[in-house]
Parts: C-alpha cells; sequence; structure tokens
C-alpha cells in the first residue's frame, strides 16, 4: 500500500530540496523564501495528505501546543490551523486578547514569552492595518527567537503567517496548490494568463494581502500575470516590484490594465476579489490611532461611495466568456460577495460561482496542509527523515 | 480482567445487531433509527464506560477534529460532547459564530465543508426557533455529504443532534440508560407508567425538544407514557404521532390527561419540566424574523403571565406521595428550577430534589457516552470489530 | 542518555518523600502541605523539565479533560495551565460562564459534577473578592469529592488553585524553584533576606495572594522575610501568623517595616508588587454584593487617591543599589507596571525591570512543570513508579 501510494517517491524527491535555511525560522512572506522552500512546503503538504488518505498518522508531536492569535475574526483559517496542528499532535490554545491581561500594559515581548513555554507554533492574522500586521508578527518572531537563545523557552516556536498586511502565504500557496493540481503539474503553467483583478463589495477595508500574494507568488511559475484595478486601488508598490522582478527572473510577464475586460480577455485563471486601496489603508491606519471615530466613518462613507463607482467589476458571465475557451479557471480565497446571494451587487455572479463551487471548496482544502507543511519543515531538522520514520511506524489515524 | 468485566459478551451482543445504515450517516431523531440501531447506541455506551472502568484506551481517532456549534448557551451538553470526543480521540473545536466570518454573507453549505477538511463529526445545538433547528442541522449534513461526493472532503464528518427544536436524543437515550439501569434491565419497563408533564418555571422559551424527545422513545420500550400540560402548551403534533404509533407497535399506550395530579398517579417515572408552548413558539420565530424587538418583548410578557397561571403545576412533596409507592423515579434533564434554590416556585420542591441528586447526576453522566457511542456507530463501518481491536491493544488510559 | 540526564536519581529522590496524602487531594494553599509534600512537587516539576529536555514523553493520560475556570482574566495562567495538561496528556475544556447555562441558576455542586464526568483535574482562579475566591475553589473540591464517593464520577478530579482571595501557590512555588536554582540549591537560603514589598501603581484592587503567599512559602525555607507597605495595606492577619509560625519553626525570620528603605536594605531578594489592603478587598466584596455602582466607584476612586500618596513606593536604581551589593534579585510575577513602559508611575523603573528580564522569563518557565507536578502528585497513587514507567516507555515528545 505503501509504495502504490508514492509516498516514498515523494519523500525521495524532497531529499533532493535544500530546506535547512528554514530550521527554526519563521514564515512570513514567499518571496523571502527560495523555490526549493517553496516546492519543500508544496511537496510535504502532498506528503502528508498520502499519508492521511491512507489512513498513516502523521502525529510527530506527542504533545506541544500550537498557538493562534487573531486579531481579525476568522472561519476557514482558524480551522485551517487548528486541523494542520492536529494532524501533527498539537493543542491548539488560542491567545484570545479580549480574554488576557495585555490590557494591562504587557509588551509584546512579554506575552510572545509567556505563553511560548510549551509552543512548537505560533500562527498570526493580523491583517488590519498596513504598516502594523507584519510589523507585530516580527516583534513576536523576535521575542521568542530572544528567549530561546537567552534559555527562556527549551524551543524556538516558529511562526506561520496567517495574514498580514503584506502578504497571506497559507491562503497563496494553496491556490497555486490547486492550479498546479487542476493543470496537471507546474510544467504546464508556463504561458498561462492569470487575471488578479479587483471586483466591487459592498463592503470597505478588505485587506490587500490577497492580491499581493498572488502576483508575488503566481509570478514564479512562468505565468503571465495581469492585475486590474479602478484607479487609486493599487496595492504596495514593493509587492509590484516584486511580481516585476520575478516576472523577469522565471521567464514570465507581469503587467497592469486598467479594466476588468483586458485581464479577462483570454485569461486561463481569474481571481476576482475586492480590496481597499493602499492610499485608503495608509489613511485608516493613521485614524484609528487617533481614535477619532467621526474620521473613521467619514472615511468609511467616503470608501463606499467610491467603491460605488465601480459596480461594473464583477465578474460576470459575460467576462467569463471572454476568458481562453470561456472557461478559465475561477479563484476567490472566499467568503465572496456574491450577487443576489451575501449581497445585492457583489463580486461575482451566482450562476458563476455556482459553477466553480467543487474546485473553490477544494481550493481551500489545501491550507490545512500547506500550514502543516510549513510546520514541519520549520520545526524538523531533517523532516524528510522525520516523514520516513512516521511511515516506517505505520500508526493508524483511525483504528479499523 | 478483560473477560470478568463483560466487555467480550457486549461486543458479541453488538455483533448481532444490524448496524450496518448508521455508517456514515447522522442522528437527528431517535425514531428515525430502527431499534438494533438503538440498541446498539447503548451498547456501545456501555462497552465504552466499560473500558474506560478498566482503564483501557478507547482512542480509535490519532488525530482528528469534533466540531461544535451550540446556538445556545451550554454547560453540559458542550462537556458532554468535549468528554465524548476526548474519549474517541478527537479534539474539539468550536465553531463560535461570533468569532467567524459567517457575518459577511458566508452560506450555511459553504461554512460547513470549510470547517471540515479534518473533521469526523459535527456536533449541533440550535434549539431556539421552530422549525429552525432540525432544518440547519439537515443543511449541514447534505453539505458535508455533497463535499464528500464531490471529493472535497476526504471523509464524511457525521451529524450528532445535541438538540433541536424537535428531539433532543442524546439526552433522552441518556434518560433511558439511566431508567433501565434503575429498573434493572429493560425487560422490566413493560407495563411502567411515566409522567412526562409540564411543570411551573418563572422563564418562558424553553425548547419541546425533551418532551417530544421523551414521548418518542419511551414509547418504544412498552412503557404507559402520559403527557400532561395546561391548555396551550401542545407539543409539535408530529411528535405524539410518533408516540402513538409507537404505543399499537410496542404494546404500551401514550395518553394525554389534563392535570399533573392525573399523570403522576401510581406513575413509576415522573419528569416534570418547563416548556414553552409550540404555538407560541411557532409566533416567536416568526417575530425574530421581523426583528421587531416590541413585538418579543410583549410575547415574552404574555407567555410569563400565562406562565404564572399554572404555578401549582409543581412537582411538590404531595404529588410525590401519589406516584407509585411514594417512590417513582424522578427524571429531570437539568438544570432544573428549585423553588426557594434556584427561583421563588418553580418546577419542582427542593426537598424533592435533593433527595433524587444522585440518580440525576447519575442521568447526566450516560450522555457522553452515548455521544461516543453514535460517533463511533457513525464513522466506523464494523464497530465491533474496531472496539475488539481496542480491547486487544489494550492501551492504558492512565498509566499506572 | 537517561542516566546522565539526572531523571534516574531525581525519581529515586522523590522516592524519599511521603506523598501519600496528596493524592485524590486538592491543590489549596502551601502551608496545607508538609515538606515533604512541598520538595515533592518541586521533585516531579524537576523531573518533568528534565524529560522534555531530554525529548522523553510524559504523556500519562491518553484520554482524559483538564478543567479550567477563569473568573479573572489571565494569559500567563491560562497557558500555564493549559501546558501542563497537554504535558500530561489532557485536553483542556474552559468552563466558559458566560457560555453556560450557570445564570439559569444552576448550584456550584452540580456544575461541577456534571463537567467533570471525565474530568481528572479542576484548574480554579478567583481571585476578586476576600472571603469568596477559596471558599469557591472549597465547595467545587466538595462536590466532586461527593460525586466520587456516590458513584456520579468515574474518577476524582482534583483541585489546582490557580490563584484565589488567600494564596497563589503555582506561583509561589514558581517564583521559590526560580529562586532555589538562582542560588545554586535550597541549602544556600538559610539566612538570606527576603523583602517582600507593596509598590505604588496606578490601580487598583490587585489581589493580595501573591504576597501572602509569598511571606507563607518563603519563611519555611530559613530566609529572613521581611513584608514593607504603607498604613492601611495590611495582609490577611491569618497569612501574617503563617509566616511568623514558620519563622519560628525552620530558623529565619518574619518581620515587618514601615519603609521600602528599610526592607531593601542589603536584601538578596526583592519582590515588590502593588496590591490593594485587605480592609478596602472587604469593603469591596461588601458593595459588589450589594451591586451599589455608585458606592464602587466612590471606592475606587478613594484608594486611587490613597495609592497616590506612595507614588514614591517604586523600585527604583537608588533603591536596588542598597541592596546586597547592589545585585539583589528581582522578582515580579508579571505583568509589572514598568514607570514609563505601562504606565506613567509605576511598581518599577524601567532600566531595573529590563536588567532582570531574563530571569524574570524564566521565573515564570516554572509555572507550567509546577502545576503539572501537582497534577502528578494528586492523580497518581504511586508517582515515582508511573515517572518510572515513562522513562522505561521511552516515548519520544517529538519524532526526530
Amino acid at each position: 500500500m505503501k509504495e502504490q501510494s508514492g509516498i516514498g517517491q515523494m519523500i525521495s524527491d524532497l531529499k533532493a530540496l535544500d530546506t535547512k535555511n528554514m530550521y527554526l525560522k519563521d514564515f512570513f512572506w514567499t518571496w523571502d523564501k527560495t523555490d526549493d522552500e517553496i516546492h519543500a512546503v508544496f511537496k510535504v503538504a502532498d506528503i502528508l495528505r498520502a499519508m492521511r488518505e491512507h489512513n498513516i498518522s502523521s502525529k510527530v508531536f506527542d504533545s506541544g501546543l500550537g498557538i493562534s492569535v487573531f486579531r481579525d475574526n476568522s472561519t476557514r483559517t482558524r480551522f485551517s490551523f487548528a486541523s494542520a496542528c492536529n494532524l501533527l499532535g498539537l493543542a491548539v490554545q488560542d491567545l484570545d486578547e479580549k480574554k488576557s491581561q495585555i490590557a494591562h500594559g504587557e509588551t509584546v515581548r512579554e506575552t510572545a514569552n509567556m505563553v511560548s513555554f510549551m509552543a512548537d507554533v505560533i500562527g498570526i492574522r493580523d491583517d488590519m492595518y498596513i504598516g502594523k500586521g507584519h510589523a507585530y508578527q516580527k516583534t513576536v518572531a523576535d521575542a521568542v527567537e530572544e528567549g530561546y537563545r537567552d534559555g527562556v523557552l527549551e524551543q524556538r516556536p516558529t511562526i506561520v503567517n496567517l495574514q498580514c498586511d503584506v502578504d497571506h502565504p497559507t491562503q497563496c500557496m494553496a491556490d497555486m496548490m490547486s492550479v498546479i493540481n487542476y493543470f496537471g503539474g507546474e510544467k504546464n503553467l508556463k504561458g498561462k494568463k492569470v487575471a488578479m483583478t479587483w471586483a466591487y463589495s459592498p463592503s470597505y477595508g478588505k485587506p490587500l494581502s490577497v492580491p499581493q500574494g498572488v502576483i508575488g507568488l503566481f509570478t514564479r511559475f512562468g505565468m503571465d500575470v495581469v492585475l486590474a484595478h479602478p484607479e487609486g486601488y493599487d496595492v504596495m508598490p514593493e509587492c509590484e516590484q516584486v511580481a516585476l522582478d520575478n516576472a523577469k527572473k522565471y521567464g514570465g510577464s507581469f503587467t497592469k490594465v486598467n479594466t476588468m475586460e483586458e485581464a479577462f480577455k483570454d485569461a486561463d485563471i481569474v481571481y476576482p476579489k475586492s480590496w481597499a486601496s493602499f492610499a485608503v489603508m495608509q489613511e485608516r491606519t493613521k485614524i484609528v490611532e487617533t481614535g477619532d471615530q467621526k474620521a473613521l466613518a467619514d472615511l468609511e462613507q467616503r470608501c463606499l461611495a467610491n467603491n460605488a463607482k465601480f459596480k461594473n467589476w464583477t465578474c460576470s458571465e459575460e467576462l467569463m466568456k471572454t476568458t481562453k475557451n470561456g472557461k478559465a479557471l475561477y479563484l476567490h480565497c472566499l467568503p465572496a460577495d456574491i450577487t443576489g446571494v451575501s449581497c445585492k451587487e457583489g463580486e461575482v455572479d451566482a450562476s458563476v460561482f455556482n459553477r466553480y463551487l467543487t474546485p473553490l471548496y477544494k481550493q481551500a482544502s489545501y491550507k490545512p496542509y500547506v500550514i502543516a507543511a510549513m510546520i514541519m519543515l520549520q520545526r524538523f531538522k531533517d523532516p524528510a527523515k522525520t516523514l520516513e520514520a512516521l511511515v516506517k511506524r505505520n500508526q493508524q489515524r483511525v483504528v479499523l
């Protein structure tokens, strides 16, 4: 059974990848990582899924905590992190800042150490304010690194970025795994056109991390990535630069266009999604710091009014017909604002969304494995050897 | 030790029961289930308890999630579900709708799939609105069934109804297990009189699922079940029909009377408990949909005033004296409204309640095992074989 | 490896201690416990840490729940309890009274039994009201003792006091473990001067359990314990009596002085920390019972105004210079009110606090092990034998 599963071959493939610099490090942004490291995440995710499908336990931790910090509401990311931790044997302990003494004036450095005495991983979602999310994650990482070095912590918990203001690596890598599988392998991606486009939603302030993460990651696969958004909805210039550099290095392209129509034309993959503009998010961050509620409400009204000018930016059946053979793969990180379902006018026609339901759900299904793979690569010195030990142990996930 | 425990014999008994239709199905209502299936739940619950008492681990899952959804506050059901999951090796992850993005307009179908990538069971309590609770559970079940069929989910999580608007099967089956044990076996139940009666409580809107579940289940054991309530406090007619049909099929009876006195007279078992009337719950459900707070407050006042007419519907010492030998078994799903303890005037005299404290607590103690049994029967193709494997494995629950 | 670790020797040391009276009992206050019992907690904590450092699993529970009840916000204690439970194999289930039906009028006795069917330990923090916290814990302990005796519970969950109105044993024992390690062993503590002093903080109502716990425990090690606070900030007289009795019995001293200066003079250890006065806490408890919000706000204002008279009670660099060689060990249970960091004027100068960061964090690191040790000693009849079984089993915490 084990040989038929291809697990042995996948572990051999993993051995060929250089992942030693991931050990006891953190996962913030995909563009921090080498190609070997990105591929290792995909490979370990595939191995863990295959093991699960063959009822082989991947419990590498007999005890240990996975700490989650959600500074924004979350369903799928919360459950993905919980699933990943559980798959590896870690118990999830949520750091709910409302139930903590953090309000007493405790520093981030102190809290990070205090919760980490038996923590193997810390998953953080902090995506609300430009210039804040990554900074917070980095502060936590530095604190536990220091705590480990000073002998306060017996192990170095590693950080998994569950979404920050810059990147959303667990989402975008799950997206990419679904794309690779959909098109029958990475080798088939070269030259494929990807339309990462803004879409209208009756809400404001959605994070920029998905479009930024997508253009930063998809350009590494030789694809032609097109970014489209209305005027004023720019993403962070640093992320566009990453995409440009990748295009040059990996032989694809990164271009910006001004209409959804142009982006969708002959696209193989479309990813229409709402986000706030970088400029608005910067303004909002400053207002939040002053605590001026009226200014915040004014900004929201202004933004919603501005959004409303672009209601025609929607993934309609008509637009889908203009994609490659009228059959582009539709991606979304979910939940989507579906016209006539979750809102009056939104990001996508209900009939389009419903046609892609199964691929969309499968797209999401990669996330727990991506997170688990990051944990394994960051916490184990020789992950291939550990995986081999698990296969050899051959413990059942479910007693049959 | 194992032989002395009777576990081997119980597993043999289990093999004689046809449970194959429970596999990968859900547990909504007891009257959906065959007699073999009901008995299999009791049997597996007994086996799991015996294993625990003999320090034999019943951890059948090495990893996996048990998801809980509580749309109403809960202590004992929350802990019963957590205990059951833990006993079998599942980690509990609560879907707290307040902390989720569900408010963003996500559909139930989507959420059900998104949280279930590594879920083996989903326990749901949704008992607040007539016509809603079961419908919600069914929608979740259909969604994960579809997700499993479409290859989105690697396993089919099964639903355990932790209380809906119609039935409360984990409660009523725990009640029945305690009755069976109290009277020394199922064979002694034939002809016993059960008084399921309304009782006064200074609150309104308590679910109907317990009286409905009790008349729907207890009538399967050849008992004479009597339902009593003041005018206007009817339960769902469908549930009364179930009780009538059962009475005919199983050789007992189901009758309705208009006074507590008549119901208690010579009863072997009494279950006096407050509930709202079906008509009120229907009205309330409609008002909640309109969001009319004033109408809701008016309804509450009206109901409380109406309840107050029936303060004499209370399980007093005097009434208890009229039961069989003055010693009927007093049942309650807890928490009870105890006169002079938790309220001025309530469902039961403090002296009655206190006399039955130990049996009441034991009654509750069956619930974790009932839930665990449902999970085992719904998630394992051959539960008897799996239980045998556990006994053979003989892993200690606690290292001694 | 195992022999080099010293674990075998430590288990032998443990065997020499009489801990049989801890079995199936609770841990409320350190002064309830014999010297052997206190030393056994330290010893088991050391063993568990050594095992973890040598990657030996200490999972003694294959399943089972650790229940936490936090009636006050908590970060570090919450994570310490979760870490301890996880280390031993217990899943944590939080009894969040807001999500429960306890408001329905359920008694503490009932709730205690209802949540405990599969509970091995209950950790409780209830420190807000004088005369309430310990009483609540005792009620829970009596309830589960009774439930166990009456056959309602299959096992006797034991209580670990995670802070009450009287003592904070997990904190003070962690403090003491850090002191023992800092000074190179218990034998070196005799004659050391400890300054347990009040310090100014811009908040009111901090529990008295830390100063009370410290004077009650540190006086058992032959040290000269000095308590200093402004007039009116007395601790409970019963706790002072414990300290006096200990001083006599163990050959150290317990004295009270009126200034921080006097306490700090030549001290080997300083523990400057804010607390409310016993008299204020008593008054507050009474007001809370009446529900008089205005009286409560008045009391708070009065207290803050009174506190403000003692802003000079702060652990300054100047004061630190007066300690033994200017280098006393600075202790704090965290989080501290740091001048210029978490508040304008607080308990300690930022430069002092920062200089002791690593020892402070290490001090906190003992708490999960202290809690785990209490659980082991209270739940296992022969903890040394169980620990030997674990070492022999030699299961890896992390698969390498």
